[in-house]
């Protein structure tokens, strides 16, 4: 067995960072692997769920031959991060004016704060006006539990988010706010 | 927007908690079921990676026509308990003996070491000769690491992992033997 701790690493993954111009997706995938690749987190995206109604078996395996996607309940994203379960979602909008909250299944709404309490790490990723935003889940329920509105302010964002730079390398650093955010008591 | 935190709850999801003699999927995810219910955790078992070569747009939407399972490169489950991260696997054989290492895939093997050092609660569920035994992540790589042997023992599993009862609900509480190994020193 080559278990990977035993053997000298003979590969080295390299990421290509010079894929500028990629979507709200790209960039957190490409930070991801970055995050993975330096050992400062476990994040993947999680894959998107599906339902078979005819599958078959081959010489190469089982293959689908009819396939349907089904709507997610949970986030998009998962994984660990200094021991925390940490959970998000990333949504862009065109509109430069509001965040329109049909962009979450009804499931995903009420998934948000039984992640808060169970003491999860939650947020959203908004790219919204060329800039990202990180919206802590709780700032994202105070706004649905105290307004009829159906579509986040732009204005909302700028008060209750936090800006996402974005960089080189790692692409989008959002952990770095995650720190200042959920970890200020912490020494890092 | 139906705000689930603002709306009366009208409908109640009751778990059939009769199918016994169900495989150990079947179990964890009926207990995990019960965890979400009772609020005690949200683990979820991912969905099954998968690639995609056809695709079709049709009226209700975006069909697969051929696609194709992906080997997955981390574990089956994971999700939040305590605000801690929690990642597991489950296995069965049928070798009353031995359990195969070929059960994982080379990059799971990998896998299981990082999530324990960043802090996140990961083990295998395997079951074997009519038991569930939890087996932590650190003993499953301290057998790798000193072994040359490409399966385990079962006595091995005896000596260093814990039973889970089976019961009728939930039906398997794996949670109780993850409070003994990684809660001991807190209040439950």
């Amino acid at each position: 067995m080559n278990y990977p701790n035993k053997i000298q690493k003979t590969t080295v993954k390299t990421i290509n960072y010079s894929n500028r111009g990629m979507d709200l997706e790209g960039l957190i995938n490409e930070t991801n692997e970055y995050y993975v690749e330096k050992d400062i987190a476990l994040i993947y995206k999680k894959p998107t769920p599906i339902g078979i109604s005819e599958a078959v078996y081959t010489e190469h395996g089982r293959i689908i031959k009819n396939g349907y996607f089904k709507a997610p309940s949970t986030l998009d994203y998962n994984g660990v991060y200094k021991g925390k379960y940490i959970e998000f979602e990333a949504k862009e909008t065109k509109s430069t004016t509001s965040f329109p909250l049909a962009n979450f299944h009804e499931h995903q709404l009420a998934y948000i704060p039984k992640v808060i309490q169970h003491g999860g790490i939650c947020f959203i990723l908004i790219k919204m006006n060329q800039k990202v935003f990180l919206l802590p889940g709780s700032r994202l329920v105070d706004f649905i539990q105290n307004n009829e509105r159906k579509s986040i302010p732009f204005s909302y964002l700028e008060e209750n988010g936090w800006v996402v730079d974005e960089k080189i390398s790692p692409a989008l650093d959002y952990l770095k706010i995650v720190d200042m955010i959920y970890f200020k008591g912490e020494t890092l």
